[in-house]
């Protein structure tokens, strides 16, 4: 056999491109893609899920990262995950109730890459999982590529995931490869799993052998005094706990944790390689250098004084400015605030003049539903009269504006 | 129903977790098992894939570290990927004869996610992919996760890849969904892939709708003045290039890139937000600037004039010591050196007494074949006499040093 000339080839007919088969029903994010058109210069924005780039330690990290890279020769090398990070990690998650070993503690290129890892651990390609109706988007997109069975079930406002409802799932015989929960300030509920919730998933992961995904991004940004240990406090077995710096710290650290038996650390490593091979271990150790030197706990106040005014000058402007055929959530912590409109309104439709004629927006609720870019098509529009609204990111004096602005349009369409 | 009383939990029987079927036959890497063992103190070490910590350009990276923290306040948010980064790529590019626009450049966290998010582009579970016998062992951690049908090729040692057992495949009626390759300076054997090869391989790609994953991690790591374009010169539909910043300014970066067609990169962007949402935007901004400043040229020479003075110096020194019936490839690029001992030497039993007796360590060439963490067993031990040498991490005085105990080592089983 020879080259063949380049001149002979064109005379073969045109092959085409084959891409693998779940490409062809892929979707982008449909969150990803309304945030996309609605952030614009000059839109007042509730719509991105953004802490406030303002509050960033930027100073303290920048020092951090200074120290680093004038003493430490490992720091852009590769290298095994960084074990006083771990340390550090064990020390956060006892703030959060929860006792655990180093060994117990993987390191993640944010917490999107620890839903994927665990993903990956449990699902096969068709398998099914079990998640709420209305979830983060996330995790939809770390399933979508296995071409999953999505059981759903619904959340209530007060209480958070209906609990009963998994049990009837579980009842008449499914076995789903895992539940995935966001048991602290959901989002986009804004809703905390009560405890004796908890309490009843915990029992029946055990009693069915459901491995729960527990996602915490919110569990260090709560507002009210109480306490509540996420499920990983009741079950170091079942649950396997999920944990980020991009709320607490920044984004853009792209850096997370997942709390997992210490015997199944190998089996996620080898997942992990297989994806990015490592998490930085300059910014391993650059965050290790940011909390060696004892930042986080005055930085953790300034964030929830800052954030808890803001839910409180959102929640207050709401009670004024909204017609009262609307109800909303008051989360305990997070960022965000589900809003219920009457049922004949549809909350995509009010976002054009939103943005257009007042210029603000907000994520309309069908963005969240648990069809949106999966292979189920029976769920349909269960939020289209709902919205999301984030707090996290605007000014009182913004959030009083925007959401008069925003009670101006809804007076008009409630 | 009601929640389950804790204490009544423990009369089920204890239910098992189910695991994914794939991680029942998951393996480590044997290449980072290997590192792993070998990494010991005092161990003078030709083993791993690594470059020289001591080269890292720490200061001037540290002044744009400081730049971006201090005037970019969208350093440490979420955001899209950076356009001047883009551009700056576009310029690598353009060094390696290869002409593309800032639309078709995809960025990625490190070259590994590159192959993970191309592999999810091509590869449908069970799918058959072509890759050669000996190979860089990143690939093979990208692809398990399918339990893929692998083909293999051998690979000339002059020539690189034998690109007419690819047309023996394809002729035959293999159509995998991609052939990945590693034209420049391959890990681990040191060759690269010959000019004609790649008209030939690239010929193919077209006539057979062959898509081609070319990995280049060493492609700007040149100790020869000749010119080597990469695949992608040659055609920009079927040739996905991998690019990476790891060799030429820091793996801790976890930054690289792909060239593909414009029209895929919706695509590449859903499966990547799946896996980690986004590259870190203060990573890309910090080595946007490094490159701003211009001190890239300047780097890459003494990068380029460090490791050909250690190349030669492990080549010359192999020569002299080592017995008359060894055989190697001299690189012309990269870091690696690939050794051949008489068939009946196992070189894996000679790394015990290496490490042990005479404190130095390399790969047995086994850790790159094919077979190894993967669901083929028919190739089995085709490099048991062969062993990997790096030359990237080693002082020349170090290299000498070592390459003399090795030499002793094999005069003994020779």
């Amino acid at each position: 056999m020879s080259t063949i000339p380049h001149s002979l080839i064109r005379e073969f007919p045109e092959p085409e491109i084959t891409l693998a088969e779940w490409t062809r029903t892929m979707k982008r994010s449909v969150l990803r893609e309304m945030l996309a058109v609605v952030s614009r210069p000059g839109i007042l924005s509730f719509a991105g899920g953004l802490p406030d780039p303002k509050l960033f330690p930027v100073k303290e990290f920048a020092e951090a990262v200074s120290q680093v890279l004038a003493s430490d020769a490992k720091a852009l090398q590769y290298g095994p995950p960084f074990l006083p990070l771990k340390r550090h990690i064990v020390a956060l998650m006892a703030q959060r109730g929860v006792i655990c070993s180093e060994d117990q503690v993987f390191i993640t290129t944010g917490a999107q890459q620890a839903l994927n890892v665990l993903t990956h651990l449990f699902l096969n390609d068709g398998g099914q999982v079990l998640i709420e109706e209305l979830v983060y988007s996330g995790i939809q997109q770390a399933i979508a590529p296995f071409n999953p069975d999505i059981l759903t079930v619904t959340t209530d406002l007060q209480q958070g995931m209906d609990v009963d409802k998994v049990e009837v799932h579980l009842l008449a015989g499914s076995r789903p490869s895992f539940l995935y929960a966001i048991s602290e300030a959901h989002n986009p509920l804004g809703v905390t799993l009560s405890r004796d919730r908890k309490q009843q998933l915990v029992a029946l992961a055990r009693q069915y052998g459901l491995p729960i995904i527990e996602d915490d991004p919110y569990g260090l940004l709560r507002y009210e005094s109480s306490a509540a240990s996420p499920m990983r406090a009741l079950d170091e077995e079942w649950v396997f706990y999920v944990g980020s710096f991009s709320k607490i710290l920044a984004p853009a650290l792209r850096l997370g944790w997942i709390v997992a038996p210490e015997f199944l650390v190998s089996k996620l490593t080898v997942i992990k390689e297989s994806s990015d091979l490592e998490t930085s271990a300059f910014i391993q150790r650059s965050v290790s250098a940011y909390l060696d030197a004892g930042h986080l706990p005055a930085h953790l106040d300034r964030l929830r004084q800052t954030y808890r005014l803001r839910r409180d000058t959102m929640l207050e402007a709401m009670a004024r400015e909204f017609p009262p055929s609307a109800r909303w959530t008051r989360p305990t912590g997070g960022m965000f605030i589900w809003v219920e409109l009457p049922g004949h309104v549809d909350t995509a439709q009010l976002l054009w003049p939103a943005v257009e004629e007042l210029q603000v927006a907000f994520i309309p609720g069908t963005a969240f539903e648990a069809t949106a870019g999966s292979n189920r098509t029976d769920a349909g529009h269960r939020a289209k009269n709902c919205l999301r609204l984030n707090f996290s990111n605007c000014s009182p004096d913004t959030i009083e504006e925007g959401i008069g602005r925003l009670g101006t349009l809804l007076h008009k369409y409630c």
